[in-house]
Parts: C-alpha cells; sequence; structure tokens
C-alpha cells in the first residue's frame, strides 16, 4: 500500500520514500496484491500531500501573519509558517495555550457562560483532559508528538475489566442481565458464544448452503467453534469468562464462572451493540496520550513557536476588518482595546463564538458562520479519595458504557498505583444545564449503580466541563446541519485576507487530527498566496 | 460476587472487607443477581486464601530457612516468611535474582549447554523480556508490584496496527490472502462482517426459528448489522477497514479501502482463528509490564528480603540432604564446595535440573521429579536500528500474528519514539536447535516477509535464549505428561523437611502468578508445620 497509495509527487516525499524503502524488493508481490484487490493497510497512507515549508521558502520581506487562538489549529499554522519565517502574532483570548485541548489540574479556574466559576481541588498531579484524550496511532498527532518531543504513552480506550451496564428504559427492556454490571470480558464470551453456536447451527441444518460451498461451510464450521469457544457446537461458557474459584497452587484447578445467562437474555441484553466501538478505525487499541495531560501537544508548540514572544494571551478578540491590503485585529489586553495590523489573518476562533464579533467579512462569508452548530457535550473529572477501580476490581484504565446519562466512566490511564485518582465521571451532554453543584451528585448517583456505595464513600471533589457554555468554544465541536455543505465549502477559502482554520473545516471534526489538517492546509494555500502575489 | 465468592474466613481478610464495602448497600441487589445465576465478576475473587504472616507469629526461636532459587517462587517465599521473622537464605545458581522471569541487556552474557556463549550488544536503555512478558490485570503479579512499588506500564498484547500473515503449507491452502499481511483490524472488519452477514441471511431465512422468538430474531439481526457493520444485511466493507485515500482538511471526504475480499477468500484465509487470543482470560487487554523490565520484580523482592546479606549468588546447589531434624544443601561457591544446613528447605529448582542433582529424598519423589517434561520455547530480541515499524507502519507495541517458524513478532511496549529499538523476533522452539548465528538469519527472513526489505537493512544485533538450553531451565516452563496426576500431587507435600515451590506445582503454570500462588501455599504449609511442631 505505501508504494501504491500516491505517486511521489502527491505524498509527503520523506514519507513516501522511507516507505518505499520499508517495502523494497517485496514491491511485486504488492503489485500483485494490487491488482488482487487485497492490499490495504489504509493506516499507513498519507494524512494529506503536505510539504512542510523550510527556511528561504520566502523570497521577499516575511509576511505578517496574525493568528487568532491558540488552540491546536491556531499554534500549528504559527509552528509551520515560522519554519519558513513568517512573522507570526497568535492571540490567544484564554490564560494558557491549548483551546479545547484542555487538561484539568489542580488551581485551574472556569467561569462558564452562566457566570459560574469553578476553582480545580485535584491532588498535585492528578489530572482530567476535558477535551480531546485519546489518539489513534495512525493520526498526524502522533507525528507531531514525534516531531516536538511529547512523550506519550497508552491510553486504555477497551479494557476487558470494564463493565457495560444497560438500566431499562420507558421503551426499552433489557430483559435479566437489565441493571446488572457485566465485564467486556463475560458479555464477549457470551455474545461471540451464541452467535457462534447460532451459525454453527445454521450450517448444520444446511440454512446456508446457497450462499457457502461445502468446503467454506466447514471452516465456517472451525471458525465459530474456535471464535465463539464452544463444546461440540454448542456454546455452555467458558474460561473467557473468568473463574468463580479461581485457579491457584497445589489442588486448585478453578471453576469456571457459570452457567451463562440464557441466548434469549444475552441477546436482551443488547449488549454485545455495544463492542463496535472498539472496530472504530479512529477507536480501536492501542489508543494514546501525552504523558502529563493532552495540553502537553500545544505547551510543546506555544513553546516551539517563541511563547510569550509570539503569542498574547487573556487578548479577546472583539473585531477582524480586512484593509484592503491586509488585516487589522481588534482585541482588548489587560482592560485596553488594542489593534494588530498584519498582511494575513488565520481565525482559528469556532464559529459559534466568531459570529458575534464585529468584522467586515461578506455577507456570504456571515451566513456561513451562521450555520454550525456547537454541540453539546461536557466532561466531568471526579478525584477520589482512594483508586477503589484499581484495588477492589482490578480495573486499570479503560472505559465503563452504560446507558445511564452519565454515558462513560473513563478511569485515569496514568499514575497506576497511586492513592488518589482521578476518573471521568460523565462524557455527556446530559449534564449541561444541571448547575455545577449538582451535577457531582447526579453522576455519583450513577456511579454508584456500576460500583456500589464505595463511589459515594470515596469521593472526593470533582470539576466540569460544559462544553456549550465554556465562553471560547460555545460547543464541544462544530457539526454542520445537513452536511458539510455550501457553507462548509465557502469557509474553506479565504475572506479577503482572512483565512478559517480548525478541525471543523476538515473530516476529522472533533479530532486534534482535524486542527492540524485544517492549518496545514491553510499554510500551503497561503503561503501559495503569498510567493506568488504581493499581500 | 465480592460478598458472595468466600466467606471472611475464607478469603484475604483485608481484601475482603474492603470489597464489602465496596458494594456496600447493593448488597441485596447482588444477592438476586446470584439467584439468577448472572452474577459473574470472577476477576474479582480471590486468588487463594492466603493469609500473609506478621511479627509475632513465631513464638519461639526463628527456624533456619533454606530456599534454593532466586526466582519468583524461592524470593516470594523468602519475602513471606520474612514478615514473621524466619532466618532465610537464599541459594541461586545464577549472577542475579530472577529465574526465567529474565531482561536482556547490554553486555548480560549467557552460556547455553552447548557451551556456546552470547553478550548482549544492546544499545543501553533498550531490552526484552526472554521470560514471562505480560500481566493481566488480576494477577497476583500486579498485587505484589502495588506492595514492592514496582511501576507498571501497559503491555499492548493485541493491537489495531499489527499484522496477521498466513502462508500456505504443505498441508493447507489459505487462498487469496496467502502471503498477504493484513491488519488486526481489517481482519475483523471482514471477518465480522461476513459472519454478520451470514447470521443476518440465516434470520432472514427462518433458519434459526426453531432456536429463536421472533423477539430474539429482531434482536438478533440489529445485532449483526452492528457488529458487523451491515449495509441493509450486506457486508460489504466500511471504514473500520480504515481508507484507501485519508480524510482531511477541506474537501477530502477520504475513500473507504476496499472492496473487501470475498467471504470465501475470508473464511479460507482461516484468519478469524486467530482473534479467539483477545479473549483470553490471562490474554485479553489491559495486559502489564513492570516499566524497565520485568526483572524489575525479582529485583524489588530481592531488596526486600535484605539482598546479598539472605541471598547467595553463583552458588548452584549439588546436593540436598534430609538429616532427620533438617536439612543440608550443598552447593559451590567461589571454586569451593560449601554447605548450608537450616532446619527447613524450600526447593524451587525446576525439576528438569532438580532431578539431576545428588538428594536423598525418596523414591517417590525421585520418580515424581523424573515425570515432568521441560517444554520448548525460547525468544530472540532484534534490535534494529531504526523503529521502523513505528515510523513507517504505526504500529507502537503489539503483535504480528503468523503460521511462520517465527511464530509472533512483539514489538516493543516501551520507549516509543526512541530512534532504536528491541523486538521480539521470534516466540518459538522452532529455534533451539538452529545454531546461534543463524537464528538470526532464518528470524530476519522471516520477518522480512511481513515487513519487507527494511527488517533486513535495519537489522542491528540479536539475542536469543533458547530455555532448554538455559542450564538453570533446562525447559521454558514445566509440562506433566497426562495432566497433573500422581506426581503433581506427590510434590504438593514435603520430603521430610524439604519443600517444593514453583509455577509447575500451580494451574498457573509459565505465569509469574503460578510462582506466587505456589510461594504462598508452601509458606503456609511450612509456618503451620513450624509453629505446630518443634523442627
Amino acid at each position: 500500500m505505501e508504494a501504491t497509495a500516491g505517486t511521489p509527487d502527491g505524498v509527503s516525499r520523506r514519507r513516501f520514500l522511507r516507505r518505499v524503502g520499508a517495502v523494497g524488493g517485496a514491491t511485486a508481490l504488492y503489485g500483485t496484491m494490487e491488482a488482487l484487490g487485497l492490499l490495504a493497510s489504509p493506516a499507513n497512507a498519507e494524512q494529506d500531500t503536505f510539504e512542510p515549508l523550510r527556511e528561504g521558502d520566502l523570497n521577499g520581506a516575511a509576511p505578517k501573519v496574525a493568528i487568532l487562538g491558540a488552540g491546536t489549529a491556531g499554534l500549528t499554522v504559527a509552528y509551520e509558517l515560522g519554519k519558513a519565517g513568517y512573522d507570526c502574532h497568535v492571540l490567544e483570548a484564554r490564560s494558557k495555550p491549548g483551546g479545547r485541548a484542555m487538561t484539568i489540574r489542580r488551581g485551574d479556574r472556569l467561569t462558564d457562560t452562566d457566570g459560574v466559576t469553578q476553582v480545580c481541588q485535584f491532588d498535585q498531579g492528578q489530572y482530567y483532559n476535558a477535551g480531546p484524550s485519546r489518539i489513534p496511532s495512525h493520526h498526524l498527532t502522533i507525528d507531531y508528538c514525534r516531531e516536538l518531543g511529547v512523550a506519550i504513552e497508552p491510553m486504555v480506550n477497551a479494557n476487558a475489566q470494564g463493565f457495560y451496564y444497560h438500566e431499562n428504559t420507558t421503551t426499552t427492556d433489557y430483559g435479566p442481565l437489565a441493571s446488572t454490571r457485566v465485564t467486556h470480558r463475560q458479555a464477549k464470551a457470551d455474545v461471540y458464544g451464541y452467535i457462534c453456536e447460532l451459525l454453527a447451527q445454521a450450517v448444520d441444518q444446511g440454512a446456508l448452503d446457497e450462499l457457502l460451498n461445502a468446503q467454506d461451510a466447514e471452516r465456517l464450521v472451525e471458525l465459530a467453534s474456535s471464535l465463539g469457544g464452544l463444546s461440540g457446537g454448542r456454546y455452555v461458557g467458558n474460561n473467557r469468562r473468568g473463574y468463580s474459584e479461581p485457579r491457584g497452587a497445589g489442588d486448585q484447578p478453578g471453576v469456571v464462572a457459570g452457567p451463562p445467562p440464557s441466548m434469549s437474555a444475552v441477546l436482551q441484553s443488547q449488549l454485545g451493540t455495544r463492542f463496535a466501538f472498539e472496530f472504530g478505525f479512529d477507536q480501536a487499541m492501542m489508543m494514546w496520550q501525552p504523558v502529563g495531560g493532552m495540553d502537553r501537544i500545544s505547551a510543546a508548540l506555544a513553546d516551539a513557536v517563541g511563547g510569550r514572544r509570539r503569542i498574547t494571551y487573556e487578548a479577546p478578540v472583539t473585531a477582524i476588518t480586512n484593509t484592503g491590503d491586509g488585516v487589522r485585529v481588534s482585541y482588548r489586553s489587560n482592560g485596553r482595546a488594542r489593534t494588530l495590523d498584519a498582511d494575513y489573518c488565520v481565525v482559528t476562533i469556532p464559529p459559534m463564538v466568531l459570529r458575534n464579533l464585529s468584522s467586515n467579512f461578506s455577507q456570504a462569508t456571515k451566513d456561513a458562520l451562521a450555520v454550525p452548530v456547537g454541540a453539546n457535550s461536557g466532561r466531568m473529572g471526579i478525584q477520589f479519595k482512594r483508586r477503589f477501580w484499581e484495588e477492589d476490581f482490578d480495573i486499570y484504565g479503560g472505559v465503563t458504557h452504560t446507558n445511564l446519562d452519565v454515558s462513560g466512566i473513563y478511569y485515569p490511564s496514568y499514575g497506576y498505583f497511586q492513592r488518589t485518582g482521578v476518573l471521568v465521571g460523565y462524557y455527556s451532554g446530559a449534564y449541561t444545564n444541571i448547575p455545577v453543584p449538582d451535577r457531582a451528585t447526579r453522576a455519583v448517583e450513577q456511579g454508584v449503580k456500576i460500583h456500589g456505595e464505595v463511589y459515594r464513600e470515596e469521593y472526593d471533589n470533582s470539576f466540569s466541563v460544559a462544553w456549550p457554555k465554556e465562553p471560547y468554544s460555545l460547543g464541544a465541536w462544530v457539526s454542520w446541519p445537513g452536511g458539510r455543505g455550501a457553507a462548509y465549502q465557502h469557509l474553506l477559502q479565504p475572506d479577503g485576507n482572512v483565512y478559517f482554520a480548525g478541525d471543523h473545516l476538515s473530516y476529522y471534526t472533533a479530532w486534534q487530527n482535524g486542527a492540524f489538517l485544517s492549518a496545514r492546509k491553510v499554510v500551503t494555500d497561503l503561503h501559495t498566496r503569498a510567493t506568488t502575489t504581493a499581500p
């Protein structure tokens, strides 16, 4: 795939050459495979055709670029343009970089659009990521971590020790397994066991004869037996479920936990409909996180672009004006109105915020900015006095998936064995309109259903971010009603000397990968223009 | 489950009480669930009924105990007996602790039973675990790491970016996907896609009507659609396979890789028969490893028992003699024959080695020691000049499973982004009788089939351990021909004042968990005897 994903002109040259080297003499084989349509190691396909700028790529004076927002997109624009010597100035409303790539630690303060202020009380060293929190191996985010020297560690996105939990609703009866915590390992054993039994039975009855020849039918039965852990074509439980009496030393062979719930109970539980999450192209393990918090990436980017020499914090923008030969940005800093004049401007402010600012954008641009909707989601970090999930449940990282309004409980993928710990107590939009003090009460009530009273007893303190009420985001991410239509298309083009960037202008919405991709596209667009026309 | 797994007298009291607290008010619920046979969170079941010894548990003088072998079992015996003040002396043939929990680093030297010596040439900081290399969350090994302050980190035992690779054999034709590397993510998409299509078809044809009522049939179709990622009941590929043209910024929605190979090709490939590995009770993610190498556990145990004050290294035992009121152990040290007299002896030397030593064991014991067979397995660490698997293939940790004689290629779960790296190039008994210099040549040839010529080009150096030729192990682990019969049973009892311990005397053969369990059993047995009878 590496050798056929694009031509040397169509992909990043350095990576392409490296990969041709990697497949080397096997090229003939790959040609054959391609012809058969069998080849797809798409995770290695290039993310885009970006060619990083280098010193010397500018002929004349360095254009001055105002970059609005020190989130992932804005800092990447500054970082990549900076490689060619562009004179970049970043304005950021918040007091630190990262945007929604926000890591919450002791002392962090957040005032929401209701005017309610929270101050984080976590122990030193404890944190949670309130925005993006996981990185698949194939995203540009990993490449930037490498380039910037940001260490990564596994983010446990799936764990056999985590639970599934379905509670009956007014419309759905989940049967005998309703309101029962079931480990991922047990749910998988039972679901795969029964569907494989059904497959074996269907073959046995000749029901699939029209779809399978005799050899394939035999292979299917073998596959079903292995995948389902069947005994004589039947699922009667197996040790994938675990043991009710553990194996031990000496005379302790252990007793396999069982018998499993009935096929009907397993189907009615609908737990199996949750498994596909783990197959997602962007969710399948292994997943990663920066050591020390997601904001380590933006911190490294901020350092790489020159820190406060290039970035002004606590500088909310009030107006953006195309001046004909450049852009004037009005903002506030230290209580005073200020302006920044530049040749170009790159705006990474989310549309929900940007459309409230003053500008002389075209009506078409204003109309386009009015279209996107801020998604309702939020996340609570709960510090517990004791890591009971590790000590009592043998859960080290991973997720408990529920149909409760907390949605998922995410156990921390760092600090194993420490006394205290912060887990993500909800990942949901359902808490946005619940008053801040009541959120924890409700989240804990839900957690008790899974973990028992220990969840209440060991509760220490919490912090929550409701993204629609975060004043400089006004949404967890952007959705485009009706899809990426005319409004999306319009914002891919500059308005005068103003460019727009952000994950919302990519097919990777809500991922930092989208912010990197969009930033790189705008860097290419802007540089092409700057080097072919006078500003 | 926690509340019902045993009575307070039958489980470790501390953990039991903690767990009762953990479920607390939910007890009534669990009672109901238990009655329904639905309850099984067996991963939280106690491993054994061990009650750690404490100061004051000995009334009179501290018995002297000779412990033979400073592997996991021997050190654990010394550690746990030491808590009550037993006077423990450990003899170890090798120059460092750990036994088969062996981490290979720069400068390590190994002379095999053929007299061939290897010296490890890895870069400083690079290593691989030649013996046990992964720890499931529910093993005692994790508890000991916690207690001893050994930091753990994820061991990537499954990774969607890893490959499956099946090459035709003289007996099996794997069809169009033979000799093709297929990512785990793609194999899973295709296998689950097709079997779910078959399930949906079977329901559609009424083939499962006798096994499913109408509601369950409907639920099964919904499950199949979600689990298989079907479109209108058919599997036509989906984005779980990845993209042939990646999603990007702006106008790049991406193109899903496809079309998938035919159902017949997927069945013939037999790749799906490999998936069950990831469901194993002891193999399912999340898995763990000590930071810095598996031998960090034995290093911590050795420190905890008093280091060289209690452990004599390079002291191979030559004879074990029950003296009537104690045990005399003969050994060599600094080129001289020496003896150690003790009240008791705990032997953790593997039976394949132990049966060659001189002893006055009963004939029944000698017969029992003759039964177990040393398993043939080994592992090679290969250092590459560049982590091409990370840089070119986006593989960070995880396993490529093959039907080649290397069996698996294990990518390192540490040191991400470093320039050089050590992967496990084979994990197999097939290389034991290949001369040391030829092993690397062969392993690299196999690796080239998966990764291309880069595998040869970036090869730097390697080190291999063939456990049957490792003089103080003579096998990777023990197998009991015909199962754990009379010989196994016999060795659970002491011969005179000599006790036997090791993973081979547990139902966790080849796992450190088995060594911990066996050690704890012997500690209990020995302590019971020591405190009820005079030595």
